[in-house]
């Protein structure tokens, strides 16, 4: 089955982002590329948000650029549903498009970024997996990778890689069925 | 010189307890237990806030009890200066405390517990290592490893080591003189 995955490269501080969105503390090096243009290739469908939407045109000067031709479905509360050049306002909901997409072949598909529609789609139970790149620095503030406000989920590693300077990119897979172990029974919940 | 080690495990959405303090989703079976016996023979003092104390002490249930024996300074707004049995509450800065520390010959020096005197650390810039254990859980809400308000701080990858079921250790040291580099320029500060 085809896979959702939330990624996105944060501070060790749990950050996707600068208080005002900005992106400059990831690296853009060579091997942090070769690493994203591996993950490029293993997907072919987008996921985002409106804010992540936003930045993305105004990081690339007033359009909307992908760096992948490919089916790109935005949420959006406030815009109003339709097609535009190289992406998709939409207005279902989050599992009815999950589950249309899921329905069809095709590779993985990528929930780009964290932030508010990564909660919903972790309250949903949508995410599949995790791919996080840790960079090495404390932002001390900024827009969190994971706003809390989601029951708890189980993942389990199943890639730990080195890239650029510091850089540490997790892999995890969701643990949907947990098997009754002394841990368990250990949870205050 | 004497190293002032931020360490605690966290979840990987940056939480060090739940909301209550519970500590459950810490791994402590045996490998978790070898990582943390490696930690605690290269350090020979501890630093802690009051809440960390006060959790210690009701997991222990209502005496202090350090996992090793070793001088132990706990920094409180709110309790007066005096010694305990197994620990002392100190009244004076951050930074004199570790002068002072540092004046002595020893081991590494643990910072147990990020939160808010964690904080507090990062901001005056004492914090020399973090060893930090990334659990394979999203718990969507508790207590952060990494309160904002203090700058930014870089650091580099010295170890990065699995343990547990899924765990990740990685340790950083702080980077304090950066060269002057073209990310340096980017920075949107």
């Amino acid at each position: 089955m085809r896979q959702i995955i939330l990624s996105f490269g944060m501070s060790l501080d749990g950050y996707i982002a600068r208080p005002g969105g900005g992106l400059d503390f990831l690296p853009s090096d060579k091997d942090s590329m070769k690493l994203m243009s591996e993950f490029f290739a293993s997907i072919d469908t987008l996921i985002m948000g409106r804010k992540t939407l936003e930045e993305s045109i105004r990081m690339s000067g007033g359009s909307y650029k992908s760096p992948v031709t490919m089916p790109t479905y935005v949420f959006s509360k406030t815009l109003p549903a339709g097609k535009h050049d190289g992406y998709e306002i939409v207005k279902q909901s989050p599992a009815a498009l999950v589950r249309n997409l899921r329905q069809k072949p095709g590779k993985d598909i990528f929930h780009m970024g964290g932030g508010e529609l990564g909660r919903t789609f972790l309250k949903a139970d949508l995410i599949d997996q995790l791919f996080v790149g840790i960079v090495p620095v404390l932002l001390g503030a900024g827009i969190p990778a994971f706003p809390g406000g989601f029951p708890q989920r189980e993942f389990e590693l199943i890639e730990n890689r080195a890239f650029s300077k510091g850089g540490v990119a997790l892999r995890y897979r969701r643990v949907r069925s947990e098997k009754p172990t002394v841990s368990k029974t250990k949870k205050a919940r």
